[in-house]
């Protein structure tokens, strides 16, 4: 039976929770095992470029001493996606070029809602690497805290006007750019009447298709 | 529970054999029920611009008279995706595009092996309207009939020796660019050394992810 | 003596009679003779994908069955292009990619005045197939009926209102987005100072530079 | 009745000649005149950038005394057409924009023969400026002299390779990217078996367009 | 000991000197030579094409007749660059494509301040022949005269109100798009608090890494 | 005056000590110290993307503890310099951009020598990064180690081949695509006969042009 790892690079256990709860329909009894990781010598959250480099060495060492049949990296920034990969033979997927691909296939333009402003340039950079930055309609970010983020309300509001804005500039489909904001999707969706998109199942959904159509 | 009804646009039922093999990896006990239908008002196989427009008619009252969660247009130069988008509420996936969007996660070049070099247009436009044709390394078709595709291995060297020359122009995954070469996937891999995708599979793994994804 | 045959898509009479006073000024005794057909099969007009895609095999038949040293497909959206190519060795023209070639001759960045909002993804299809996507300043949908089109001066001045709109964003140069819209061309022109390009004159244009150049 | 000035920035009568006899067809009475008229003040042929900056000022003095319907500059490459067209309300053509846009309407990647090396810089900022250089799918050069050029035999079969030599590249469509090539179109299209695109004719059907167009 | 050329293509000692003060600083005993000159042939400023063209033969008999081991074209228009590259063997710098250039190496997205609205084209024209029209955030223009330029006081508050407005389009850095706004720089830059980047500077800069560099 | 530390961020002391007779000609009494500086924490060379994400942080601190007026990083593939360029409010220039940037503005097109075939998609990454990537013409690796590169001629004739290689295909300027290869700039420069970019130099060129510059 195969077995999918989903690491969470920040140390937060309540945003892998979130994490788990946002891939649990993904689970049904003899599918794949999707096992969600909290990688303990991450940062609270991936806020600076520094969070996001210092994570990649735990994240390769991870992969390497826990064989999975594939791996996401459950951070919707991609932090050393392309280390990562060098890991392992097997096939790794981060959660927001995941999140992108899966937008493109569904949108013409699609929107991103941030945790913070710092995480744009990420997330630019992301997109410029898959070659979908001209599809990119807008970005906004909430600023918020990670903690602020997992509250069950608080960034709730803000989640949905952030999702708004990128549909007034042209969006048909609003990626949520931070694994913490997973418990919202289906609420932002209902919300805003446009496809959002939770990286972590984008990815586990990737996963699944290279894991169950292989043999 | 949730139906995904995958529609091949060609009147071959061998062809949609080959789908329901392909896909049915992604069955399981209590998931969601994918049903491979074939559309009878349709060609032996797309060969041509005609053949292509000749579908989106039957496509779009297909998908108007049988209800489901989400659909796939399950032919891998995506005929008529924004007409049938038109005809319903809910999410239609092209395959083509869901492969090409699988690739763009898993590779930074792919090629394509197409049926005829007539498709090659219809893959190019839509890698142009998804934002992606920077990313194709080559495409090379193989230039037999859907028949000759069907058998067990009559075009399975050529599929090899097709994959393999997109391999060596730059291409680091392949996309099997018609559904009748659906069965091969797992042997072309085997053969190149690159991630292989099928298109249907590719587009049944989007289309779990958002029925799944979906509460 | 030289034969260019003009197939208006949809089976609107009044808009034919709009494009042959389009076209009437490209006839002289002795030049080539421009024969506008109305494609009885079409609908009243091209508003959706269906509508569209509907009109490519009457279209097809059409060429066949009237030889010609030329075909203009007079419809904004350019429906079927490349299938009609593919039924006749002679040159064919869409209008609306007509309308786009001389815009980026005459001007860096041009608006497109569309009838409805629909149309306006088939422009922006047309455009990323020629290239010139990147060359679209704005484009704004009058979102009315052919008839309203069709009379006198019902659409005027939303027509004036839209095209300033682009110019106001950046264009200089506007294409009249449907046949429809013929007529108006002139008072457009004079009333926002920059070209406005009439795609059935564009394409006659270009169609009479093609049979009086060869020899 | 309607006067296009189409001028010749270089000195060569000869080449002159092979610019009235490629734009003759384009001739009818009654029809708007064509007057080729050459610049005295210009080299021999441009073969170099200052060829082709010494040449816009004369162009533009030319424009300002003599008035017309439309103007065309009849080189390809287009010396100074943003000057040009600011020495003049009415339009103004340049004959290497005319002809890709021409190109773009007939073919998704086309090819130009120029007459020497230097000439493929200002060919490539040319369509860098209408957007259209990601659809040249090759240049090839002449590398001989106007004289040999306007020799009725002497570059015919280097012209033919030359376009040939595109074709292999992908090019669907070939441009003759020198004047002095006009007298060989037809030949050269009968060789190679694509549409060959001669600039004087694609500007001045450009400018039929508009000065038969406009009433 | 290297001898660095730097020609301001327009016959204003004002604006040389502003250019001799901007490069002041790169000066230092026993380091390369740094000679301003005027090209009295030149109009008072370049604000149109015909300007722009005028001077490019002139400045080729400079440089042919003045040996130097590097050229600095001063002029934020680049005037004829491809031309009097053609007029040496030795290193020549357009100032606005070094400022360019400069900028990308430190934001992702900068700005342009241009002395007048006709400049804008000839700006774009270099960024598109260098690949980085797509990091231009905006470009707004003074529409002053040079006069008033190089007044001390006269533009500095235009100057900075440009610059903002193009930071709050998005630029991280600014490009003073007029070699007379040189002595303006650090008062700009403290103003706006990004970047500053003066053409001329950066023209010498990149002069200086290649004559410096080279042994 | 001014300081300008550059620091390399492997632990190679021969390598830093190839960077500083780089950069030596840069150098002048009175003019800017320039300060070479190992990063003892560094690898011996960045080979692999862990290489280069594990030196970030190392060099943030060391940013961050040694003030300077502008910073350098001192490897041809910029490591974390969105994450140094956060560590310190003054400028920080990474080797690789300001190759490339001063490629953009000498060539139309450029060519990069690798050290290992895996620095090339970092490069790839940081021409993204810029929007340069479409004026990359060829990168060749030379896969040897940074020892063997250091050498005094070991490493020569190959990259002699590897830049003519580029050269080849298109490349008018060729950056050294490692700062290990150094001390070999002019003497490759000499063979291909095209401008060759060492990045140091250039980067130190930027810095020098901000930090004169200013005041």
């Amino acid at each position: 039976m195969a077995h999918i790892l989903i690491i969470n690079p920040n140390s937060s256990l309540a945003c892998s929770a979130g994490i788990a709860a946002a891939v649990a329909p993904f689970r049904w009894p003899g599918g794949p095992s999707l096992e969600v990781a909290t990688l303990e010598e991450g940062p609270p959250a991936i806020y600076s470029w520094r969070d996001w480099h210092g994570v990649v060495e735990p994240l390769c060492r991870r992969v390497e001493s826990h064989p999975a049949d594939a791996y996401v990296i459950a951070c919707a920034s991609d932090p050393g996606l392309a280390a990562v990969r060098g890991a392992t033979a097997r096939p790794v997927f981060g959660a927001f070029r995941s999140a992108a691909a899966a937008a493109a296939a569904r949108a013409d333009r699609f929107g991103v809602v941030a945790i913070v402003d710092a995480s744009k340039d990420r997330h630019l950079a992301a997109l410029r690497d898959v070659g979908l930055e001209g599809r990119l309609a807008a970005e906004v970010a909430l600023n918020v805290t990670m903690e602020v983020l997992l509250e069950p309300d608080a960034a709730r509001c803000r989640l949905v006007a952030a999702a708004r804005a990128t549909v007034e500039q042209g969006a048909k489909a609003v990626i949520l750019g931070c694994t913490g904001m997973a418990r919202h999707r289906a609420w932002v969706e209902k919300a805003v009447g446009v496809p959002v998109i939770e990286p972590c199942q984008a990815a586990v959904a990737l996963a699944l298709g290279v894991v169950l159509g292989t043999d």
